[in-house]
This record gives C-alpha cells, sequence and structure tokens, in this order.
C-alpha cells in the first residue's frame, strides 16, 4: 500500500470537492497517483462537491428530533437546491442524523464563522494564561494555542464536531459526501436545541 | 338566563385564577351571583389558578411540531412543577397544541412582556402617525393608538392570540384553564419556528 499523507488527500479534496474518506481511498486505488485518483473520483461520480458549494440553496426540509423523553430537543433546516432532492430518503437520513448529532453533542453554531470574534479572542486569552504557565519560548505558546482554538472549534460548530455514528469524520465531511453523492449544494442553514430547566435558573 | 357582563367575569377570574369560559358558566349557573359562582368553582376544582401562577415551573416536556410537508417546524418548551403533571395526556396535549399555534399563528414572542420597549415605541410612532390623519382630537386619537397597540400583541403574542381550535378564548386563557385543571403552575418558557427557505434572501 502506499504511503498517502494527508497532504495528498487535502489537494485531491481541494481538486475535486469529494469527501475525505472517498479522496483517500481513490489514492490508494491509484497508487498515490493524484491525476488517477481524480479520474476515479469522477468516474464514481464524487468530483465536483466543491463547484456545487456556491450555488444557491433554498429548498430542503425542516425537521426535529425529541431526545431523552421530551428532555432535549432539537429543530433544524437544511437547504438543498431541488425539492426533488429534499424528498430522497438519502437527503432526509441525512437531516435526521444532523438533527441527532445537534441532540446528543450540543454544538453552539453551525460553523466557525458563525462564532464572534469576541468569544475567539476570549479564549485565546484563556489558552495563553494557560500555556504560559508552562515556561515555553512564545512561538511554542502560540502554537500551543492555536492548537486549542482548533480543539474548540471542533467542540462547540456542529460542522467541526465528530460525526456519532462514525467518530472518525467530522459532520462536515458528512455533508460533503452528501453533495457528491446526490449532486446538489447542501447547506446547514440553522438550529435551534432546547433542553429542559436549562433556563429556568435564569428567569422564574 | 342572567346578564354576565364581561366586568363580572373578570372580577371572579381574579378572585379564583379560573379560566375565563369555566368563570362565566360558573356565573350563569349562580344566576349572575359572584360568591356563590366562586364556590362552585371551588367545588370543581378550578380555583386557585393565580395563586399556582407565583410557583417554580422546571419539569414539563420540550416537543416539536413539524408542519406542510416539513416546510414550517416549531419546537418548545413548556415547565410545569413535576414529572407526574409532564406525563399526563392533558399536559402533552397541551403542549402539541401549543406547538400548533405557534406553526400556524406564527407568533413572534411568548408575552407581551418579551416584547422590547423600542419595538413598542416604534408601533405606538406609526399608529399615531396614521390615526393623526384622522383630524380627531389629541386624547381620542391616544386612545385609538392604545387599542392598536393592544391589537399588535394579540398579533404578535403567542399567550395573547386566539386559540386556534377555539378563537372564542386566548392561547394564555388556554393555560390558565390547564393550571387550573392540572393543579400545577404551567409556564410557556420559549419557543422556535423555522419557516423553510426564510432565511436564504439574507444569507448564503
Amino acid at each position: 500500500m502506499p504511503d498517502i499523507t494527508a497532504a495528498m488527500v487535502k489537494v485531491l479534496r481541494e481538486a475535486t470537492g469529494a469527501g475525505m474518506m472517498d479522496c483517500k481511498k481513490a489514492l490508494i486505488e491509484a497508487d498515490g497517483d493524484g491525476e488517477r485518483a481524480a479520474e476515479i473520483l469522477r468516474e464514481k461520480g464524487l468530483a465536483g462537491a466543491a463547484k456545487r458549494a456556491g450555488r444557491s440553496a433554498n429548498q430542503g426540509l425542516v425537521d426535529s428530533y425529541i431526545h431523552f423523553n421530551n428532555t432535549v430537543g432539537v429543530l433544524i433546516e437544511v437547504n438543498c437546491e431541488t425539492d426533488f432532492v429534499a424528498r430522497t430518503p438519502q437527503f432526509q437520513g441525512l437531516v435526521k442524523d444532523l438533527a441527532m448529532q445537534v441532540a446528543a453533542a450540543n454544538p453552539r453554531f453551525v460553523r466557525r464563522e458563525d462564532v464572534a470574534p469576541a468569544v475567539i479572542e476570549a479564549e485565546r486569552g484563556i489558552y495563553r494564561v494557560q500555556a504560559n504557565e508552562s515556561g515555553k519560548p512564545a512561538p511554542v505558546i502560540e502554537k500551543i494555542v492555536d492548537g486549542k482554538v482548533e480543539k474548540f472549534f471542533a467542540d462547540v460548530c456542529l460542522l467541526e464536531q465528530p460525526f456519532i455514528k462514525e467518530p472518525q469524520r467530522t459532520v462536515g465531511q458528512l455533508v460533503t459526501d452528501a453533495i457528491a453523492q446526490l449532486g446538489e449544494n447542501i447547506v446547514v442553514r440553522r438550529f435551534a436545541r432546547f433542553q429542559l430547566g436549562e433556563m429556568t435558573e435564569r428567569s422564574a
């Protein structure tokens, strides 16, 4: 088996827009040859997700997931380009999976772009104080802080969380794979998550 | 049948905390005698909702309602005092009714206290400009504006909307009646309502 590096996978993903695992498999099949791997992905219909990502998506589904005896509930809107795709079992399953993910993993945002800069700065400040205690040199400390900020995004942003049913890929990867398979742009628009009683400490 | 005025109903409601329709029925049964009507309500276990309204409610249900082929979805949290009441079919039916109301009647707030003062002032300003065009005297104009503000609350606040299944009573009245019947304080904590595509004009 050839040595498939993360960098090779990244280049292929950016070139084809296919999912990470699909890129890795294609590279293995192509013995590490990027051109051949891209061809394999195109043959399988897995390329093109990146191109689709810019297209407007205003169809889709609003769906919910109620968990643990009605103590946790999630409402989610996921958009695609046509009502036809919205009605497919694949898309409906994706939406259910995403709602379940929100119920179980409690993200606060859809994507890192939704996190206010002030929130990120506050997190950086905390990590910097913690890292400074190690007494390591400044460039090392900045690297540690960067790493912790990435970890923070993976905790609080839905698309960066490990997918609960397959923790080896992220939720974002799950969506990218669905884009490749369904042939339409798919956008997780928004979600709401209510946990019973979480507000009663704040108001009467 | 005696002549039961709105004022008589109001006095009885404030005295007993029972629902408006229950008060009216009790007054009819008591031939307009307020004392006797209050007794009837107490006998039926319908009095006392007002006293219960202050008690803390942190149990309850989170539930959802998905409408029109997954194009509208509602998530709602309704609190009561004990898990026992939360599990009753009456409470579960109330929560379903409330979620359906939000789906159909699209309120923006739970109660008028949730509307920001700036929003109310802006509404008053619009109504005042409209009313001024009538050329009526200032005190009359203020009365017209007050009336329109009340109408605004009845449009946008869940608890002041006419209940879709029984438009002769408000949603707030429905909740008050449930408090009287179930014997626990009940609080509509919050809701979210997503309509498919309503955000796609704003963001990509």
